[in-house]
């Protein structure tokens, strides 16, 4: 049989060739827009009735792979390198997308062209991004997580994220960055065998394949062939497993009622984990209208408010006093921050409804915060602002499951019933939830002295 | 048209002609068996996209009508006789069942016959109850309306509750008990108008309707006649708004697997609020091992531990620093009363996530209280029992709801778009949620002095 | 006898009586400096065994009063006229001081001369006027008590003050405005009787007393004589009572270990709340390293810290969590704002007890935000900073009562046992303290239809 | 220099020698009642201005020590056994006192006599216990200490504690039991020399030393001689560290004012940590009426109420939601448990301030619990009982420490500086106080799978 990777990737036909027929220096400078990519492939969610993770289905297996990585870290960009080696080598078909930082830095250092994007305008979207990125890797904590849903906030669907912790393991997080191979493995074969029917390899001819390789002798990094597939897509039961995380539809408007949190056409914002409203550098409270489903609920006087999704109920909501909520509680966190009264419960309120907050005449001072997801985006602008937020829609009228940000989370590593562990065990490790007393930790003779 | 009441409700025939008979002592004497009533009609619940509140749809219109009273309290009865007088009259169709307590107390001031049930056995239901009520009405408060609603505690289907505040209104209820007649004619009256169609009236023979009227000028206090119908019926836009308020299934076992918490047949037991665990009258912690969804997730050393509906978010579960969450978030609340831990920060995890917890043999005595809406159900036994609880599913496998407390609220005081504003007015009015700071209260010239 | 008032208030003698002479639109003119004014007269404060108030005694009258009053409040700068014209038509040997602002914007209204004092340079308080100011008086609320309060933030010595609210009774003030001519001349008269003895009075001359009086029918805008003396200052149980506020002292510091919360030579600066350490403007979260004793405690992770002294605790405090501590119980309250941990419950410690925040180097960004009262105080520093609090000492070693705020409460509206109740009421008036649930606001048919 | 062992200890003189004369058999059997015991030796508390902590001081050694155990617990009897021999060969002037159920269990293996008391009638201590004790030493936990100091309830003052955990190291305690003879000994030897200097030392006559020592060659266990005094009573910096615990003076009425919860004549009861009013086994709120200061505070609508001291407040108080108040603030705790109201927050109060908790006729049933450190006082009655509170007075008139419960803390183990750290250590170290986020304590690639 022939092989013809330009048929599948007609693509890469233009692009690669040439690419290896330049000297090594000359391919080190290789940076190349996301536009010439090929479209994006968006995968399927399955539920099954014993489950309530979802099962990843690509229709065919993902081209274009987004990478992202912490800032200001210096050791990430080594590691950068590696994965990116491992994944061009391993999986031909594939393209590296990264951040334009990203791309400066690291291009030089590898054997084949990675694609970024230019900097998008302030609160929207990299422009083609979202039409072109399959599936979205990230390389650092939490933060890393939220900025990387951040450039998909104004997409109405975010591919898939697969996140590596390259430190202490976040609470968005899964995966150690040392399981890659077989964590990216696991998600690119996660489809119904005839998905990868038309998926052409790479005859074996030595001196096609991409040079560096991080493991020669690892299964892992060999280029996938026919054998892999015929071994691993076994339909759903071997699939990655989703969380599908609902977002908040944000919009903040002006007095005018002018948008203020995108530009003028992109609309709504989603967000991750929470939308803050909050005095920020002014030391006086602020006083914020609360209105529910369309009806005033009451005049918040405090540092500020929290609207936050269930993901979000374990950020900023769960330092402010509120409840611990399951991501799949389809549900909304109504949460002060420092109310001066003492009688502001928490409020989980149904996804559906949708909630404002109006900072009304009585504020003095123009020095308001507006953050999603930790990330400033307003400023100036304080009397007569709203912010109205509402639960994002994960089901189709026809009820397919779509939106939110789909978390690729450990599902194989045991029986099936053992897939739901997760959250519970994110509670007992990380957020260390009733953590027992008593001096359990002490070793030796002395508890403190 | 010849009216023909026996051919509709057939046990009528049986029932009244003779009651109608006696002189007016023997008919104050006649307390009847609920088993010689005609079966229950159940209601739909349809949802509309516009709302969140569900449409009371009877089939054909409600003829036996449940009342509970607050016990030990005095004026209340003089309000039972008032109520059940105005349906009789009102409404000729109609039964009357009460509690055997009320039954006996008031049958002698009544010109109708009641209709009651013999006292069930201990963690049963009483028999009969839930294949003959079609809609239930409570005077009193909160505690009533639960007590009512233990009543169906081993019932897959509840009736419709109608609940009248005596004295301030709670946070279950709804009406006040002057609205009466209204409520309960627009309840009626919620159906298709074809409902109705096969309704015979009695014709207007002075002689023949029951004599004590409480007003007789008063509209809603004459036999409904066809005009009303014609008037009134006229589909779901005029119906009464249901809540349906989840409810928790709650199984209770002893050490040996036995269950605690029912006659032997009768499985577990639904809780409209929640079920607690309880260290009860022993001085000392409890040590409570928690499993969510299969698995371990904590060991609570507390004064005990909540299982709360949201519907009970309001109750015991705020006292303990539960977040408060609307009744329509499909959730369970998990509470721990007075943990001893810093870190134990309530969850609200999904309505189908089945919860346990076990008393383990960390534990001496055996004096652990068990309660379901503040009802003890468990005496005497400690070490090694558990307590299983599931969200009740309100919608069936083909979308339709059922289960769950059809709480009937306020729908029709104004436009649709304010049909929604019951539970936010509660926190505000019940709750005194946010209740604002300073001394508003304060009239004349000092505060306090 | 004769009169004498240049002996007891030599520079009046200077000052009056040529102002006396000048025209009426001559003498409108008149601000002064306070450095002119006779030094401060400062008051003991006694004990007694049955009450925890003290005691207010002056060694002979006040003379010198600041009164200040809330900003950008128009209908207070009529209040402010009101009330210095009565004070000074009713005790003439008093000498009225304002704020600079006040004294500009007053002084034309009044026939009399106001003593003002020159802005101070910030972080310092203003020159003089520790060492002038017999008794406080404000118009306002907390804020303007806390802005009073924070004239005298490097004094050890505080002068009583009084507070009357303007609209709504803070939890700082006690006195409504429409009291302050009795109220005064409470505090005016508390002293022993000799204190009074070598007061001169003027001679009834009906021409020389100042012409514009509020209420001359009124006894207690008559000017004071020997009369009131001989009825009124009867010793310790008549006399104005003080609840002495401990304060905090504070100091801040750079990474270099240079002051930066006040001119290099005033040291530490006082808090009548409390002083927070707070992530300001930037939207992420601050580590800030907590030393109590001299020893590490913790590492906060979080939007801040706050120290509060008892009066504190309910204000900033409470909203974040704390507990409500009684103003006489001798602590420092330690209060995270925002913690990211689930375990860190706000500590109350003893007032000797040293406490210190530092802001290590895990911080990035400088716009930390440093604020005394609500008042910010630093900006531009983060990295390296520390903040350093221990409660002052309100008893000498000789055991006598000084420092804090003296602030004067009711005391002498009942008999003595009712003095305590102040505290208790205000929890219950303002704070909403344990405010019960229910419709019992509600009037009329509907709860909220 | 002749040894008149019984000039000293003259009761010794009568019991000693002949149990030594005893064969072995007979010599175990004895167990002696306290009242022979010379009466009780009351050490002084020197404060120190440098340090928070007291200085122990004896006027003459320590003879009489009672040691109480946890119960139930297998091990900690050989634990007993071998503490009270060493103390017995060691320190031959000192009686051991142990509790009748330990007395009984362990004289038989004893070469010497144990003291005990008889088992006093409920609600008081052990006769002449507070009389004959000089100091108290507990094997257990907390509620052995809580135990321990309950046998001096009605004493206003209690003899030092010296505790020794037996497992995990209790919030009270301080010693691990493998550190007890270098911790009695220090506690022993607290006081000034010349308090030890009419002690006589028992000639080294080998065979007039009790028979079995633990550790022959360990100089801990040698009897004490004018050596050992000559290096260790060296003044107060070397002594002893006392933490003054302030206990709760209690008293329970009946609705007819008669005391509950003492032997008529014994008055007030003393709590170390609460003392609790609450619902016990009946599943319905309890309606309190909160007095403070003579005054009516607010109607608790709650499970209960606890009122705590200091030490209790990270008790009970704490799994309540109250602040963590540290021992040396002098002040009392009034903390709801599951109070139905979003607005009752816990209070610190001073001290001196009483505080009544009254059962209004709004309860019905009888079944209140009314408990002290843990311990259940009162059955069987409900509606208006009380329970009024106030703080133990620490410090006499003349300004010497006296009352509280006398805790034993590390104090010696480094320089001064270091003594204050046990409070702030048991925050981090057993409360698990702000215990930081996140996967530290994950080993190996996978954090839960
Ligand atoms: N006082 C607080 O708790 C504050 C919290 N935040 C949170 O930080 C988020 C932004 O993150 P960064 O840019 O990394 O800011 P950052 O550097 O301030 O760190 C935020 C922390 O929150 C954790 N986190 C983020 N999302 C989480 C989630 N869904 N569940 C549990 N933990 C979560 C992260 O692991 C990190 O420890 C915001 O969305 C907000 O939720 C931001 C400011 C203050
Ligand atoms: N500390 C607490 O807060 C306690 C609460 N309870 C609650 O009481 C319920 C039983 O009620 P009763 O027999 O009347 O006992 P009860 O006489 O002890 O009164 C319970 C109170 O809770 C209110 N309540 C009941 N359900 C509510 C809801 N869903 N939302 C808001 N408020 C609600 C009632 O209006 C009443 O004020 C239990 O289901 C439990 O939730 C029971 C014991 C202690
Ligand atoms: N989230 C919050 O609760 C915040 C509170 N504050 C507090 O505001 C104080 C400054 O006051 P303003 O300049 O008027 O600022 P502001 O205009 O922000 O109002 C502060 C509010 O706190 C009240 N307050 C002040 N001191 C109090 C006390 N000791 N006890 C009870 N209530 C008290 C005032 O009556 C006012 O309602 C600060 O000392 C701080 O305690 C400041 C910022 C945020
Ligand atoms: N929900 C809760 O937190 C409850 C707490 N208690 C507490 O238990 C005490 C009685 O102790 P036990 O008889 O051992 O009962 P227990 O067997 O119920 O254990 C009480 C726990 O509290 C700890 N504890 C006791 N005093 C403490 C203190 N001052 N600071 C920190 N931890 C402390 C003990 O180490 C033990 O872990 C009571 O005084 C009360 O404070 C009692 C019942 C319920």
């Amino acid at each position: 049989m022939k092989l013809v990777p330009h048929r599948v990737l007609p693509w890469r036909g233009l692009v690669q060739p040439p690419s290896r027929a330049f000297s090594s220096t000359t391919k080190r400078a290789l940076i190349k827009p996301i536009s010439e990519l090929p479209d994006r492939i968006t995968p399927t969610y399955q539920q099954r009735p014993s489950n309530t993770l979802l099962a990843l289905e690509w229709p065919s297996p993902p081209r274009n792979i987004l990478i992202t990585k912490k800032k200001r870290t210096p050791g990430i960009t080594a590691s950068l390198v590696e994965y990116t080696t491992h994944l061009a080598s391993t999986y031909p078909s594939i393209n590296i997308i990264v951040e334009p930082e990203s791309a400066a830095e690291i291009h030089e250092q590898l054997a084949f062209p990675v694609y970024t994007y230019s900097t998008p305008s302030p609160n929207s979207d990299p422009p083609h991004l979202s039409d072109k990125t399959d599936l979205v890797c990230t390389l650092g904590g939490d933060g890393t997580i939220l900025r990387a849903s951040s450039l998909f906030s104004h997409a109405a669907t975010v591919p898939p994220i697969l996140s590596f912790a390259m430190g202490t393991i976040g609470f968005l997080g899964e995966w150690k960055f040392r399981e890659y191979k077989k964590a990216f493995r696991e998600v690119y074969m996660s489809g119904a065998s005839d998905a990868y029917a038309k998926l052409e390899f790479p005859e074996s001819e030595p001196d096609s394949a991409p040079a560096p390789r991080t493991c020669p002798e690892d299964p892992l990094d060999k280029p996938l062939s026919y054998a892999d597939i015929r071994g691993k897509a076994m339909g759903s039961t071997r699939t990655a497993r989703i969380l599908l995380r609902n977002r908040l539809r944000v919009g903040v408007f002006g007095p005018d009622g002018q948008r203020l949190n995108s530009a003028a056409s992109s609309g709504d914002t989603y967000a991750l984990n929470e939308v803050i409203l909050h005095r920020g550098s002014s030391p006086h409270l602020k006083i914020i209208d609360v209105f529910v489903g369309g009806r005033f609920l009451t005049e918040a006087v405090a540092d500020g408010m929290i609207i936050s999704s269930p993901t979000g109920s374990t950020a900023y909501s769960l330092s402010s006093g509120g409840s611990i909520v399951h991501p799949l509680v389809p549900s909304l966190c109504l949460t002060p921050i420092c109310p001066r009264s003492l009688s502001f419960r928490p409020l989980v309120l149904p996804a559906e409804t949708p909630i404002t907050l109006r900072l009304g005449d009585k504020n003095r001072g123009r020095d308001v915060e507006v953050s999603i997801d930790g990330k400033r985006i307003s400023e100036g602008i304080g009397e007569g602002m709203e912010v109205r937020v509402v639960g994002e829609q994960v089901r189709s009228a026809a009820k397919e499951w779509c939106g939110g940000v789909p978390s690729i989370v450990r599902g194989l590593s045991g029986t099936e019933a053992d897939e739901e562990d997760h959250w519970v065990g994110g509670l007992n490790a990380l957020l260390k939830f009733n953590y027992p007393f008593g001096d359990q930790d002490a070793e030796g003779g002395h508890r403190w002295a």
